[in-house]
């Protein structure tokens, strides 16, 4: 049977699990209404937490959880199904818990470590910036799958698998500087983004930089944030407004290649054309970058042999055969259609 | 806690979660050695089947599944999305289990409902060509929604939300006749398919045959049975065969625009304009047919809609206000740049 958990009653509360663990625990910090309206729900779904001697003696359960964040993104499919495939080869059930953006995955991840007594918990995708302090309070192992990493954590306090993103980016920037672009402008996240977003846009700064080109703020742009992140629309309307002013450039970088197919449909849309007037890249390598016309210019990450390593170094911690694993794959420079050479 | 389901089990054993019942209670169907091995799974994790008096009286939880072939189909996104707002909305807990292509949704069902003691379910896309006998023995609400029904069921023992699958298609392959084209491929699901599959291709043949165009075999294309179904690579597999094949034609009408952008793809690499050389047409309105180039002529569905009805059909059922119903809703012709009129 599915019993409730403490993250369904914050969801259905529209609050975090830690304000409906204060009600449950009459902490002075909260409230008397939320209290009330937490408390009602509580008792209207007969929910109970899930922390007696009963229920800990009924945990032989041996499941991992998958947190997601954006699980719209297709960058994420084929991992998930390589995790579902590989956790059950190893014998053991897969949860997907799926993490809104406004949610913190770690609240999250530590209420079902407690509720649904965890073997090991796969972290995939998303912002992380929280802090050691919180981080050790989760108890079983845990993997950071293609999350950048830009605070400075103890290393030996964590396991991760990613791509360089810093590094990867610097890439292809470099590369468009050496087929002789000197503006590129830029789609990436928000400003105060601390995670791949702030990566990739620090490895164009300098390359940019090395390439002895001045950064020109006015061909930095950020995704909008009041629409989804990372998708096509973003793209399409970031663009749009770019070609709209009077700045001139010669090539788009976009940080992801969802954001790279919104920026080609309004280039034509304008009645300009992909590669001749602009160039156009993206990052990650998805399916559509290969069947889309043009054919885009990106920077494919393994996302198969990332997400089987992933749950190889998590099974490895679970057996205890090593404390912690820092993973960086290569990610391949793919040029195809969408760029072009100004020499 | 989350508990193990037989349906952990199965997945674990790679059999059905009949195949586990039957050896859980020594039904003669089945070979020692299955039984043995199954028995063994469940013993490792301590699997205890979930029909005890004590799991009974702890059924309070309120929860809504909705069970989904085809995660990676960017179709379902931004229903899911609206499901799990909708049930939280309701102060419903919601629980996604994903079914493999060649697993038995029934038979999943009927175990997860015993197991989790669900409120009600909600089947989301694939095949659907279950005996009533087997839909009887599901004893909660439940609504098909995006499922195309060919089988003769009794309208009275289920309910639905689509759209009417044959006669949409039929529009689109009408809208294509009446500009001019005669010749016109199909890129459809295999032969035997009893679902969407058959419905969008049974309209294309209504449609050729009220317009007076002969039907021609040799314009016929199933997917690859060999790639995943409906994917961007099978339709543009497909199209490269049917590029090297003599036959003639000018307009390729795939059943879904994952594959019409394949079809695309193909038609580029081979030196071939898309409009110019050969219309595409695609059917469902993906997010993909606006931002790819040419942008697509597609039917599309209007997912927010139906996803918001077959929660509010749900639990019209679980409240009992209605026995049964079935919304049909209309979609959309969106002519954009990938057809043009041959007259």
């Amino acid at each position: 049977m599915e019993r409730m958990t403490i993250i369904d009653i914050a969801k259905m509360c529209g609050v975090g699990v830690t304000t409906v663990s204060r009600a449950m625990n009459n902490h002075p910090d909260i409230s008397e209404e939320t209290k009330a309206m937490i408390m009602k729900v509580i008792k209207e779904n007969h929910y109970v937490p899930n922390n007696s001697a009963r229920n800990l003696k009924r945990s032989a359960s041996k499941t991992i959880a998958v947190l997601i964040k954006g699980i719209t993104n297709p960058f994420f499919n084929h991992m998930i199904k390589v995790f579902e495939q590989e956790i059950q080869r190893k014998k053991y059930s897969f949860f997907l818990q799926r993490v809104d953006e406004n949610q913190d995955e770690i609240e999250v991840a530590i209420e079902l470590e407690k509720e649904k007594r965890l073997k090991g918990i796969v972290f995939l995708g998303g912002y992380f910036s929280h802090s050691q302090e919180k981080l050790n309070q989760l108890t079983v192992p845990f993997v950071l799958s293609t999350i950048g990493m830009t605070e400075e954590f103890d290393l030996n306090n964590y396991s991760s698998v990613s791509v360089d993103d810093f590094k990867e980016s610097y890439r292809m920037v470099d590369y468009l500087c050496n087929q002789g672009h000197t503006k590129i402008a830029i789609i990436t996240a928000a400003m105060d983004d601390v995670s791949i977003g702030k990566l990739r846009y620090e490895g164009y700064k300098q390359a940019l930089k090395d390439n002895g080109i001045d950064y020109n703020a006015q061909l930095v742009w950020c995704m909008k944030e009041n629409i989804e992140s990372y998708t096509m629309e973003n793209g399409y309307t970031v663009t749009k407004e770019m070609l709209e002013t009077k700045e001139e450039f010669t090539a788009i970088y976009a940080i992801s290649d969802n954001l790279a197919v919104g920026a080609c449909r309004a280039i034509i849309e304008a009645g300009k054309r992909v590669p001749e007037d602009y160039s156009v890249a993206g990052f990650d390598g998805l399916d559509i970058s290969f069947y889309y016309n043009p054919s885009l210019t990106t920077m494919k990450q393994p996302v198969v042999e990332m997400a089987e390593e992933t749950i190889k170094i998590l099974f490895d911690l679970i057996n205890k055969k090593i404390t912690h694993s820092h993973k960086i794959f290569p990610a391949e420079l793919i040029v195809r259609e969408s760029t072009r050479s100004l020499l």
